[in-house]
């Protein structure tokens, strides 16, 4: 006799209720999560390696880094924070089975902050539900100004923007007021935080807003409305 | 009584009987046409523009430009090149069905060389045949020389590689040897095109190779190979 498969059951429903009980048990336990995503070359390692210097106590810090193929970016990240990559082997994003997996190998203790770095890759991860507390779209300026109009769900879904690289501004059409203008146009809400991992400008903008946001979680959970969003 | 649906027919070998199909009727038009894929803001659509700039009778030159949303590209486009616009409305990739649509509405007196410009993704559109006889992926100096062995896809089924923006070299880490070593370990007959859309520096190579791609391939049609690759 065939088994009966309930063809009609919303998969949607449960990744968004797996997605919100791996939230509820990152908040648990104290660690703010944040999704990067961003297209390829747009610097979200770099961005991760200047955090390890500005960072006043990395061991905070723990990566999953996300890539089609290699374990470069973890090679990378080895030397300054605790990091495991996550290879999908061909998928075009980071799922979260994949995430819980490579979380269940990481040594957690004193961290405060995860950070998930995505498949470089502005379309497909959008679309997938990590367990993130926060959702950051990083942007880099020899992009073009023009991204979030013709992107629009990696910026929908996300709460703020870094514009990266901006050590080459003098070099790019890149008009910073009219990416502001078109991510805002998407997402009225959009927090803009300009940063160059090269010089350092923009990183203590970029951790000060990361403090306030997991206090701001942190809260939430002292008011159980932790797992929520 | 319910119809029969053959679930395990090959879906596979049916797009790729109707790429080449699409690929034949090109062929026998005298149409070379050139699938153009990156990441998100590396030059492709700067790159059709320096091309009408140089290009002896930009009246040979066509252009289906996909996006996800809006029609900048197009917008930018109109002025120089015969262009349509092809809007997925979220899908990560061009299909065949989209590019047959939007040559339907083309008009081709005169025209020798149709590009497809590609979704930004250097991950998805890698996995459609769209008919073209040349697939090109476009890497911008800006990415890093890091990207063909961490996307290997894009680069094993393209013949060739056009690293862009190659003016913003002295300003950021990237080495073109460092890159063509990469690139051609995943695919060995790789043609490297340095080019800068904005200084026009490697944009007479560019030319030229097209033009000997496309006589290749009418030689193949002249002996009856046309269509097969």
């Amino acid at each position: 006799m065939n088994a009966v498969v309930p063809v009609n059951r919303d998969l949607q429903a449960e990744r968004r209720a797996a997605a919100a009980q791996f939230r509820a048990e990152l908040t648990e336990r104290g660690i703010f999560c944040v999704n990067l995503m961003s297209s390829p070359g747009a610097g979200k390692t770099s961005l991760l390696q200047a955090m390890a210097r500005v960072w006043p106590k990395p061991e905070q810090l723990a990566v999953l880094v996300g890539d089609i193929a290699t374990d470069r970016d973890a090679e990378r990240l080895a030397p300054c924070l605790r990091v495991r990559q996550l290879t999908t082997g061909g998928a075009c994003h980071l799922d979260l089975k994949l995430v819980e997996r490579g979380f269940a190998q990481l040594d957690l203790t004193g961290v405060e902050y995860l950070f998930v770095e995505n498949i470089g890759n502005l379309v497909c991860p959008a679309s997938h539900d990590l367990g993130e507390h926060l959702r950051v779209v990083v942007l880099s300026v020899t992009e073009g100004d023009d991204k979030p109009a013709k992107y629009p769900k990696a910026f929908r879904t996300s709460q703020a923007c870094i514009i990266s690289k901006i050590d080459l501004l003098p070099y790019v059409p890149f008009d910073l007021q009219a990416a502001t203008a078109d991510a805002r146009s998407i997402q009225p809400e959009m927090t803009m935080l300009p940063v160059s991992a090269t010089t350092g400008s923009g990183m203590a903008e970029w951790c000060d807003y990361l403090r306030r946001q997991r206090a701001a979680v942190l809260t939430d959970r002292a008011n159980n409305f932790f797992g929520q969003r």
